[in-house]
C-alpha cells in the first residue's frame, strides 16, 4: 500500500510539488531489454506541456524529463526506472495571501485540515495538475511494455469531446483531425465553436468543464480479474485519481441507465473463426474483463477553479474573505487532461497485461 | 495485491460461485472490541435479499451469514473475521446450453477466453450478482468500524435516483420515503411511476438500467490521500467493480463538464468557528480529501443482460445461436445495488479512517 | 496490505482460531486448469496431523479439508480457492485460569496488551499453531502451481536436522530415511538418538527446540527480484511467520560469519553447456535471485512454552501467579514444524514463479 | 506490490545503480510537521559512508542527500520525500571483463539469467551495496516518524559481535564503546583483536564474515499483528534484503533449539505495576507483537565476493575463467552493514507503529 503508488505488477510512484525542486516518479516492474530514449518520453510530455496554445497556462516549462536509473545502454534492465523533471519556471511571487487563504474549489481548506497546518501552498504544492507529468513519463514507459509484448498492437488515443455545453458530433470523428487543433478535438466543426467559445471564457476570467474520451484498440480479450481486479474498476481509480475528474464511464456509461437489455447487450456472431461484437455498448469490458473490442473510457473534469471573478473563502485564521485569482491559469484545464488520461489508460493495460501473464501466461 | 481482495488497513476478501457450496469473505482489520452479532449483518443482508418484491429476482435464499473466526464473547478480537453464507436455492438443473454458449452482455466469453475455457458457468458463478451479498456482510462490519472510533456520527444511505427515463424529482427528496417503497425512492410521485413502468418492461421480458445515489453524512474532513489514495479514486474503483455498473460519479459529476468556475467552485464562510460551505458540487471531496461535507457518490447500472427475447449469441465450439433466457430475473438490476453501494461506502470510508489515523492521528 | 495474508499474484489469507468453529484460507492467484481434488490437500494435511507419534499433540482433529470455491468439475477456474477445516475437538473444558493468566513464552500478554484486552484464550486462540493447517492446505495448492507450470520439476522436502543438542550427520543424510522415523530425520541413526532423548524430555514434562531444513530441487534460474522482493526475503518472512520459529538462514547462514571469501563463492564450471556450481554456500539464491541450484532454507523452532513445570507468570489483574500446562503437549513442536516449512517453501516458490511470468515471460 | 518497495503504511521505495547518474528513494506515509532537515539525514549517511578506515572500501563519495519534495519550510508535510544523492565516484575504467563474466559470490549470473542477458554490471549496478544508502536515508526519516510519536522513546543501536571466529564477550558490552572504533564493537578487547585480524585478512586479499545485532529500546508493546504481518517477520524480511545476509534471528535465535522449555520461557514478575520480564530469550517478540522489552535482532552477513585470489567462474559467451578483483574492496562488508540494519529496524518500527495506531490507536 502506498497512497503515491498505482499498479501492481507495473507499478509507478509519484513525488513532488509544484514549486519544489523537482518532479518525478519511480516505475517498477518494466521488463527488461525495452530500448527506451529520453525522447521516447519527451515526446509525449510535450503534448502535455502548457504553453502552446492561448486555450493552456502560459507557465512555460520545458520539462525535460532525465532518466536516473533502470536502463544501460539504451535497454530496460527490469529495474526500477528513476524519471526527474526539474522545476524550472518558479516565480518568486509573494505567495502571502494564498499561505493564508483557502481558495474554493481548491485543495487547500482539505490538505490543511488533513495535514495539521502543514501544507505547501505554493502553486497547489502536491495538489497541482503539474503532478500530472509525472503520469505521462509513467505512460509513456507503459506505452513501450504494451508494444515489446504485444507488437505494434495496441493505440491507444484520447480526444475532447465535450467542453461545456458542446459536444462533439460523433458521426463527423475523425482521428486524424485530434492532432490538428488545440483541443484534441476529433471533429473540425466543433474544435471551430469551441474556439470561439473557449475564448469568451478566456476574456470573462471564467473556467468552463470539458469530457474526455480515451480509446485502447487491439487490447488482447482477457485482460483484468474479478472482482476487485477488475479492469474497469482499475480504469476508474486512475482516472478519478486525476487532477479535477469527478466522474468516469466507460463504454455506455451512464446512458446505460437508459437502455433496455435488448438494446445494451452487445450480441456476438463469428467472423473469420472470431467472435465478432455488433456493437460495443460494453466499452470492451464484460464482468470486468476485455473483450477484445475497443477499450472506451470517458471522464468529466471540472472547471478550473482559479478564475478571475471574486469566490468566497475562508482564512486559515477563520476569517472571510473574497478570493480572485489573478495571472495565469487554464480555461479549460480537460484539455491538458487528454494526454494524462491516454497515460493512465496505458499504465492500467501494461499493469494488468503483465498481471495475466503471470497468472496464466500468454 | 490480490484480485478478490478490497481495501488496505480494513480490507475483505471474498470468495464463491453462485452455484457453489457457499460464499463469503475474509474481513481484516477491524479494531478490538467492537460489538457485532450475526443479527447486525443479517439485518443488512435481508436488504439486499432477492425475493422480496416482484421486480427483484425470485431466486429465494435464506442468505444466512454464519461468524466462523475474529470474535469472541460477542466482540471482535482484531483478528480476521471469516464471514460465510451457504448456498440452498441451487435448483438442479440443466445447464447443457449455458455451457456451451456465450450470452451476450454476460461475462461468459471473457471468463471462457481468459480462464482457457475453464469456467463455471452454473449462475454466472463467480459472476453472479449473488458475490454481492459479501459486500454487504462486509459493509456491515465497516459500519460498526466507523461507529465505534466516531460515535454516532457517519450515516451513510442509499436510493435509486433513475430507473431508465425516469428521474427522481430531487426538490422532492425525503430519506423517509426510501423504505417505504420496493424501489429506494427517496420520491413518492416517482416511485409510483417506476411501479408502472417497471410492470411493463417485466411483462415484455425485458429489463432496463438505473442510477444509485449513495451519500455518507458526517464524514469528518481530512479522509482520503494524494494522489493514488484519494478517496474518490477509490470510490470510484469501490463502485466500478460492484456487478453490472458502468459509471461512478462524484458530486457534480459529469455535469461538471458544463459548470463555469463560477458555478462550480463551492464557497465557503464561517458558521459557528467552523468552515461551511454554501454548495456542494465537489460532493465532499477536494484534492481527494474529504472536505465534511456529505460525501456524494452516482453510479450507472446496466440493464439486466437475462431477457426474454433471443439475442445475437455464439457457442464455444464457434456456432451462431440465439439466446434466450427463461426463468427468474431482475427487470432491474439496478434496484438491489442499493445495498451493496452503502456497503462499498461503508468500506472505502472505514479502511480511510484507519489510514488516516495510522499516519496522521485523530 | 492485509495483516492475515501472504504473496502477491499467489496469495492466501488465513482466518480462524483454535477452538472457534472452523479454521481457513482463502486462496487467490491460482492459475486455471488445474486438477486438485480435496484428497490431494488432505494427503498434506495428514502428514501435518497431529496424534501421530507420542512425540506430538494428542489432540486428535480428523482436519478434513472442505473446497468452498474456485474449483469446477474438477479443475481450478482461477478465482479464489475457499478452504475450510472444521474443528472438532473442541473439549468443553474450564478455562477460567488460562482466561486471566498470562502464561510464559506465550503470546497471551501481547495479544491481551495490543487488542485492549480483548482476546480468545481458548487454547492460544489465533496464536495457536492450529493455524498452520491452512498453510499446509494453501501449500498443496502452491505444489500443484509449481507442478503445472513446470511438469515434474520441483521438488520440495523437509527435515528435521537438530533437537536439542543434537544434530543430525550430514554425511548420512537419506531423503528415504526421513517418511521412516516419526522426526522427519534424514539419518536413522540420528533419529533413534532423539527417541530415547525426547522420551525423556517428554517423561520430565519439558520441552525442547529444533531446527528444520526445507530444501527445493529444480527452481529455475531466475525467480526473486531485487531488493525488497528477493526470494530469500520472503522466504525468511515466510518461515518467520511460522509460531515459534526464531531464526532463518540461508545456504550456509550464519556459518558464513566465519568463511572467508574463497570459501564462501560458490565457484563455477561449465557442464553440458549450462552453468554449474561447484558448491551450495549460496543456498541457491545469488542478489535475492535463484541460481538453478537447490534452494536451502533452515529455521530455529523454540521449544513449547506449555510445560508441567511451573513457571512465573501473572495475571491480567496484575497479580503473579506461578503457570503449570497440564494436559496435552507437543515435547517437540519443531516436528509439526517441518510439513508447515514444506508448505511455505512451495507458496514463495508459486508466487515468484507467476512473478516472474508477470514481469519478463518464461 | 513493487520489487523495489517495502513497508506498508510507512514505506520507501528505492531506485539507481551503483554507477548511474544517482540513487535514491522515495518515502511515503510520513506524517506531516515533523522538522527534517538534510543535515538529519546526512549524520546517518556518514556513518555509513565508505572510506572512513582501512577496513572498508575506499571508494570516496560525498554521499551529499538533496530533498526533492515532501517537506516544507523544514518540516514534513505527509506527501511523498523524495531523496537523491548522486553517484559522484565513477571512475572512468574499462569494464570490459567484468561486462562479460560471472564473479562467484556476485549476483552477475542470476541477474544476467533472471533479465535476459540485459545487465549493468558496472559496480554491481543494482546489486551494489550502493543501495544500502537510500535504505539508511530512509532509516533517518523513519527515526523521526518515532520521536515524533513516541517522543524521546525508541532508541535504535547496532553493533558488530562477531568477525570471523571471533565473537565479542558479552559481560564487556559497552554502549559507549561502539562509537569509539572502526568496527561498531561494544567491547573494547574484541575491537583489537578484530583489528589485528582484518589487517591480515585485508593483506592477504581475502575477506571474511561478520554477525551484526541491532536491539531497540522502549518499543511500545503491542507492535506487530498476526500472522503475516508479525513484527518479526517483517524484521527477518528487512534485515535478509539486505546485501550479503544470509541469516536472521531473534532473540536466543538458533540456540533456541537448545533450549528447553523452562530455559526458554521468560518468566514474568509485576514491577511498578509493570509487567517486568525476567530474560528476554524472545527478543522482544511473542506471537509477533512486541512485548516492550529490548527488540533484539541478528544478522549474519557473508564475506566480501570481490577478492584478490583467482576464482573459477564463467563468461557470458559459455567459457570458463579464473575470476581476480583487483582494486578497492572491503575486507568484512558487514562493518558496513551496522548502519544499515539500524536503518531497517528504524524503517519496520515506525511502518508498524502506524499500522497499529491505525488499526487501534495509541
Amino acid at each position: 500500500m502506498s497512497h503515491n503508488s498505482f499498479g501492481h505488477l507495473f507499478r509507478f510512484t509519484t513525488w513532488g510539488e509544484s514549486h519544489g525542486p523537482a518532479i518525478g516518479c519511480v516505475v517498477d516492474g518494466t521488463p527488461p531489454g525495452i530500448a527506451i530514449t529520453p525522447a521516447d518520453i519527451q515526446h509525449w510530455l510535450d503534448r502535455r506541456k502548457p504553453g502552446q496554445s492561448r486555450f493552456v497556462t502560459q507557465r512555460r516549462e520545458p520539462d525535460t524529463v532525465e532518466i536516473l536509473s533502470g536502463m544501460f545502454e539504451g535497454r530496460s534492465t527490469g529495474t526500477p526506472i528513476s524519471l526527474m523533471i526539474r522545476n524550472e519556471d518558479q516565480r518568486s511571487k509573494d505567495y502571502g495571501k494564498i499561505a493564508s487563504q483557502f481558495r474554493p474549489g481548491h485543495a487547500d481548506y482539505t490538505y490543511w485540515a488533513k495535514y495539521q497546518g502543514i501544507r505547501d501552498y505554493r502553486g497547489g504544492g502536491r495538489s497541482s495538475a503539474r503532478e500530472t507529468a509525472s503520469r505521462v513519463a509513467a505512460g509513456a514507459i507503459a506505452r513501450k511494455v504494451l508494444d515489446h509484448i504485444l507488437p505494434q498492437a495496441v493505440e491507444i488515443r484520447g480526444a475532447l469531446v465535450q467542453i461545456g455545453p458542446h459536444k462533439i458530433d460523433r458521426r463527423a470523428w475523425d482521428w486524424g483531425e485530434v492532432e490538428k487543433n488545440p483541443f484534441w478535438s476529433p471533429d473540425a466543426v466543433t474544435a471551430a465553436v469551441w474556439e470561439e467559445y473557449l475564448d469568451s471564457v478566456r476574456k470573462s476570467g471564467s473556467s468552463i468543464g470539458a469530457v474526455v474520451e480515451v480509446v485502447a484498440k487491439n487490447v488482447p480479450v482477457g485482460l483484468g480479474a474479478p472482482l476487485y481486479g477488475k479492469l474497469d474498476a482499475d480504469l476508474a481509480a486512475a482516472m478519478m485519481s486525476i487532477n479535477a475528474v469527478k466522474g468516469v464511464e466507460i463504454g455506455a456509461g451512464f446512458d446505460a441507465a437508459t437502455l433496455s437489455g435488448e438494446e445494451n447487450a452487445d450480441e456476438m456472431r463469428m467472423q473469420d473463426g472470431k467472435v465478432a461484437f455488433l456493437s460495443n455498448k460494453a466499452g470492451g469490458i464484460l464482468g470486468g474483463i476485455s473483450t477484445g473490442q475497443d477499450v472506451v473510457v470517458r471522464f468529466a473534469v471540472k472547471p478550473t477553479s482559479s478564475i478571475n471573478t471574486p469566490r468566497k473563502g475562508v482564512t486559515t485564521e477563520g476569517g472571510e474573505v473574497d478570493v480572485v485569482t489573478t495571472g495565469r491559469h487554464d480555461p479549460c484545464v480537460g484539455i491538458r487532461a487528454v494526454p494524462v488520461g491516454e497515460a493512465m489508460m496505458a499504465i492500467v493495460l501494461a499493469d494488468h497485461l503483465l498481471r495475466h501473464r503471470g497468472q496464466i501466461g500468454l
